[in-house]
Parts: C-alpha cells; structure tokens; sequence
C-alpha cells in the first residue's frame, strides 16, 4: 500500500484573539493510502507548515516534507518510523519540518489502526488504555475574582484536577501573582489538584520564578510548568533543586526526542510535557514516553486543540498504569468542537481514556469543519504549490 | 529610528540539484528605517521563512515574526537584543521563527553598522578583525580520484586547511570512507589541516561513527564534524572519549543559544560551529561566542552560502585571536557570486578577515541579484500576505 495524498486544511476561527488559546485555528491533516485514509492535526501556525510540505528543495538536506512521504510503502509501524527517519534526514536543514511531519505522522497511525481495526494504542504495544485524571486546562482570569470562579466551575463540573496559566501570570508582581494563587486554591477547594502553568515567562530568569515558589508551596501546587522557555536546562535544574513538593514540568516546546530527553536528563524534571503534534508525532512521543518512565519522569500529554489532537496525544502513554494526569481542554473554541463528530468526555468517575476504537477513536466532521475552512493558496513562478483541497472525495 | 518594512527576497538557481550544496538558493533579508537600510540573509528554505514572516496569528504566543519588528525602535544593539526576545516571546510556537528572525537580526546590525559607520565587529565591542585561516569548504568526490583532484587544486590555490563533507562519506563501507580520507590526505600534502564533515550520516550510530575513528587519526584530521545529528548530546559525549586529537565538531542545527550552550556542556566539543544565519542571527551567535571562550571550545563560524551570509558569520568572533579557523565556501553556485558587488578574499598570507567597513561591508549587487529573483505570492482568503517585493525603491 503506497501513500497517495497528503492534503492540509487550514481551519481557523473568523477572528484570531490575542490570548493563549491554541484553539484558535488548526491544520488538519488527510493522508490517502489506496482505499485507505487517516487523519492527523500539526500544532501550530498552520500557514508555516503547509509551506514547508510543499516549498521547493534548497539543497539535499532541506527538501519539502511530502518529498519523503509520498509514494511510500505504508503497511506497518516501521513503515511509520522509517518515513519519519526520511524527513528528519531529507529535511534536516528545514526548521519547521518537524511539526509538519507530525500531522502526518498522527495521520499514518490513524490509517494503519482503521486498516487493521485496532487502537493505535495496541499497535504501540500497550494491552490496555488506563483510565486518566483529566485535569481541567483553563487561562488564568484577569483577575483574581475571576479566577475563583472559574476554579469553582471546575469544581462543581466534577473535576478533580485543574490547571490555570498564561493571562496576567507572571506579568505582575509576586504580590498579584499570590493572589492568583490563593484565588485557584480557594475555588478548587483544599483536595483538588492544582496545577499552574507560568507559560515561560521568565524566559531564563531564576530569581522571579524562585519568588513565586514559598506561595506555590503553600497552595500545594502539584507542579509548576515552564517557568522557563525549553532547553533553558541550567535554570530548570537550578530551580528544581528549590522546589521541593512542587515538580517541575515542562517539554511541550521540544520538537524531536533529544531535546525532550535533555530536559529529562538535564532539567530536573518531575513532569514531561510532550505534545504529539509538534515532536515529531506517535511514533516520537512514544519514543519519549518510554524513556520518561526508565528515568522515572512522569508522562503527560501536551494539548491545547481538538479532540483528535487529544486523542493522538493521549496514545502514547495509554498504557501507562501510572501515569495518570492529563491534559483535558475545556474552552475549545467552536471550531476545535465541531472538527469531530464524537469526543472524549469524562466517565462517571471523571476520567478519561483514550478511545477503545480503530485508529485514533474520532471521526472528523467534514460538514461542521466546512465553515472553518480558509482558503489558502502559495504559488513559486509559474506553479502553484499550494491550494485549499477538497474537503469531500 | 523606527523599521518601516521588511522585505524579503527569494533567489534561486534556475535549477536546484539534489547535492549538499547550500549555494543553490538563498533568502536575501532587507530592513528600512528611514533612511537606512540593512541587508541579511536565512539559512535556508526561503519559502518556509517567507511564510512564517507574514502568516496570520494563531494565538498569543503564535505571531508572525513580523508583528514583532515592523514599527519597533532601531537606535542601538539593545535595540536588536530587544527585538529578538520580541519574536522568541511573540513566536514561541512557530518553529521556524528561530531562522526567520536571523536575517533580521543581520540586516539591522547591518543598518546600525551603515548609520554609525561602524563595521558590525566594532559595535559587538571587539577592538579588531583579526586574520582567519579559512579552510577551502567543498563536497567529498565521488570517487577517491576525484576527492584526490580537488584536494590537489585547494592545496595549488592556497589554501592552508580544507573540509571535505557529504557526497559518498559515510554512505558505505569503511573501507570506502578510509580511501577517501586517505585521498584526501593526499592531495592535501602533509602540512594542510584536514576537517571531515560527516554530515549527520550516522544520526545516532557510536559504533558506525566508531570505526572511522582509527583512519581519522591516521590521516590526523583536525576534526571530524557532524557524526550525530544535533542534540545527540550522549552519542557526540561517548564519542569524544574515543577520538583523541580528532575534535569533534558540530553545532549548526542549533537554532537558539540554549542548544549550542548544551552541545558544549554536554557533547564534549572542541569546536562548535555556529551559523548566524540560522541561529537567531549575530546577536545570539555571539552569545555562544562568549559561552564558548569561558568554556574553552573553539568557535567556529557555518557558512554554506553568500559572502553576505560570510560577512555576517564571521562578525560574532572577529575579535578573537585565538579562534582561527573559519568556514570558507569556494563551490559557490553562480547565484551566491552575484548576489555582491564585493566579496571577501583571502589576502597575500592566504588568510581572511570580517571587512574593516561599516555593517557587514558586503554590498548587494541589485543587478547581479535579478536574474535570480523568484517571483511567489502568499494568499490567504482575500489577503495576499506576500508577494515578491521590487528590488530596486
């Protein structure tokens, strides 16, 4: 079985917002092999990755995506890595590569998985998909207030765990963001799992991350995550070694499995974040996963878009018994909403899984994505390299 | 001093051979404020960093690179310090901002040069431009014979150090590879420093790597570059244990100081080689030129392309006495010569120094560029993000 297509669709809302909502807008990736199809989600900026599937080649090392990918032999999980080595050698000189490769990475276990009826997690090896604590991933409110509220709508939604980031967190003083602080615990209530995400920034700066620490101790924070851009590895380190009950998380920023494996070895890290459309897809994140539980670091996805990127990213630690925590959007905007035709929702126990169906478990919504579809088109001289495809076929 | 545009120019040759040769394309970078301009270059995929120049916002942390260099202030190097910490904040998410961002930051350092009639070495704070040794850059033969040729003609013309990389090495048998190294020992004569490029070829292969150590030492190469894929920090670590006189080199993948930082605390380097083409410009290629004095590695500069890529490359060490050796491409394609009105050549020694000129003392020949302008355009909806902007204004 050979790869016929690779087509890209750009989604996005009809007015972007200047907040940290990765929602927003999304890539959409289709791979065709014979009668076969899967489907893969890139994380971010859709427009960079289309370029980089289809520019022109600069040199050996810095071809376009789909040149290592169409025309490929796809029958099994080699197959996959075997591609995924081909664009990682053919476009090593290519920045971007990485991210694209990773929609369509997600896409090829997809399709294998609809083609032998099993869930990408058994055909990564694991013998069952563990319930997960999804922890409810929210922006921190502009204020104080409203961060309570959100925390006890949490709270009241059932959610045993939550997560507040990026807004005014960090920006201010050490006196607002205690505030913030004290707000979240006191909406979640004294057993609920607090999470905090500083979103990098204080880029490298050791002294403003570690006056945040007495008060994310004293609200039981279960972990900080990125006080620091990734590979700031020395300034990890240094700061893991002060925070004693509150790990460390970080890693949603790497893009291939040595720069996650650096945090791990490096950074002091209790927490790697690996978000499967970015670090070079399943295959990739799988890669981390096991190494991550060898090290004794605690696995957790990385996702801030659709359902299907959800599904992708909680596959590789499905099987992972004790690794509970994981990331669970809850203010998707529409469209990362209605891209699906099914979602993942909590059990009565408030827990998730990964789907108990062929693939990745989530069948796109063709007729609800239409809206959503941009229009898109990249021409170099005479040809056009890029244009919007046909969603039906 | 505010920047009033931004434009960025595609060339390419007619046609784009599937050889590691870097020359065959180049994306040429010009800044205006007022009446200064600044010109620079990334390395490499024009396309992809055109897209990730003018692409619509994903979210907060996802903006094109733009949106955080039009209308900025441009009076001093804070200045261009300032702009860069913008689009790593404003860009995050957008993998191939890192290598977008460099041509910006060459071509304002450029502008600042060109308005304080300074060259670019003297506002980094160096007192001189020293002499370099340039080692004569080419591709291994595809036959021993022909490795033989070409080390002949560098050694005819010269040059006192040549690097052979890419082509056959690496590809087959060691055997293959020892008849290559010996060829080019050859041709070369015994006094001429020898430097292997291995161009990743053994990804993360020690015992591939391995058994060419023993011939490397033979022929006392200099150094062997590249065996492992950037961030393979444990592999070039267990390596460098082996390979005695033969440095290992390497460092042109990285894309932000904190990956080159790891590549000489956790490699086990002796020469890191930095292109500030794609690093995140001269800015952060200094950085590491600091990082790697106090930590005693040799800097060495990346360079496959334009003698303005040169200029810019040679800038973050022109002030140190003690770092030599430098990357001199001498298999230009057609495009790469015309690109300047001058170039930089060694001097009566055989040595080369960063122009005694302001900014990068590189000027671009609009006329000799022309031929080589792709003309592309960037749609997206009604809006057409880019198009191939007018040379001459």
């Amino acid at each position: 079985m050979r790869i016929d297509a690779i087509d890209f669709f750009y989604l996005a809302m009809p007015e972007i917002l200047d907040i940290g909502d990765g929602s927003q807008d999304a890539l959409l990736v289709r791979v065709c092999a014979g009668d076969h199809v899967g489907w893969g989600e890139c994380e971010a900026a859709p427009l960079v990755s289309i370029a980089s599937l289809v520019c022109p080649m600069s040199h050996s090392a810095c071809k376009p995506v789909q040149a290592s990918v169409l025309g490929q032999t796809i029958d099994s999980a080699a197959d996959i890595r075997r591609i995924g080595d081909l664009v990682r050698a053919n476009s090593l000189d290519l920045l971007q590569a990485d991210h694209t490769l990773s929609g369509i990475d997600i896409a090829l276990w997809d399709l294998l998985g609809r083609r032998f009826e099993e869930p990408v997690w058994k055909l990564l090896g694991y013998g069952q998909s563990c319930a997960k604590t999804p922890y409810a991933s929210v922006l921190f409110g502009g204020t104080p207030e409203i961060t309570l509220q959100k925390a006890q709508r949490i709270q009241s939604q059932g959610f045993r765990a939550a997560k507040f980031g990026w807004g005014p967190f960090g920006l201010g003083s050490v006196a607002d963001d205690d505030a913030q602080l004290h707000a979240a615990r006191e909406g979640l209530g004294p057993d609920g799992i607090l999470l905090i995400d500083a979103g990098t920034v204080w880029n490298t700066d050791i002294a403003a991350a570690r006056a945040r620490l007495r008060t994310l101790k004293e609200v039981s924070a279960t972990w900080l995550e990125e006080p620091f851009v990734s590979g700031a590895l020395a300034e990890y380190h240094a700061l893991s070694l002060e925070s004693g009950p509150v790990g460390l998380a970080g890693g949603e920023g790497c893009h291939n499995v040595h720069m996650a494996k650096h945090m791990i070895d490096h950074g002091g890290l209790k927490y790697v974040q690996i978000d499967a459309g970015r670090i070079g897809g399943i295959t990739i994140a799988k890669d981390v996963a096991d190494y991550a539980v060898n090290k004794g670091v605690t696995y957790v996805n990385h996702t801030f878009t659709s359902n299907l990127a959800l599904s992708a990213s909680l596959q590789p630690f499905a099987g992972l018994e004790l690794h509970v925590i994981c990331e669970f959007p809850t203010e998707l905007k529409s469209l990362a909403v209605a891209m699906t035709k099914n979602h993942i929702t909590p059990d009565a126990n408030g827990q998730v899984r990964a789907p108990d169906a062929p693939g990745l478990g989530i069948e796109p919504d063709l007729a609800g994505i239409e809206p959503y579809l941009v229009d898109a088109e990249i021409r170099v001289g005479s040809q056009v390299l890029y244009r919007t495809p046909v969603l039906s076929r």
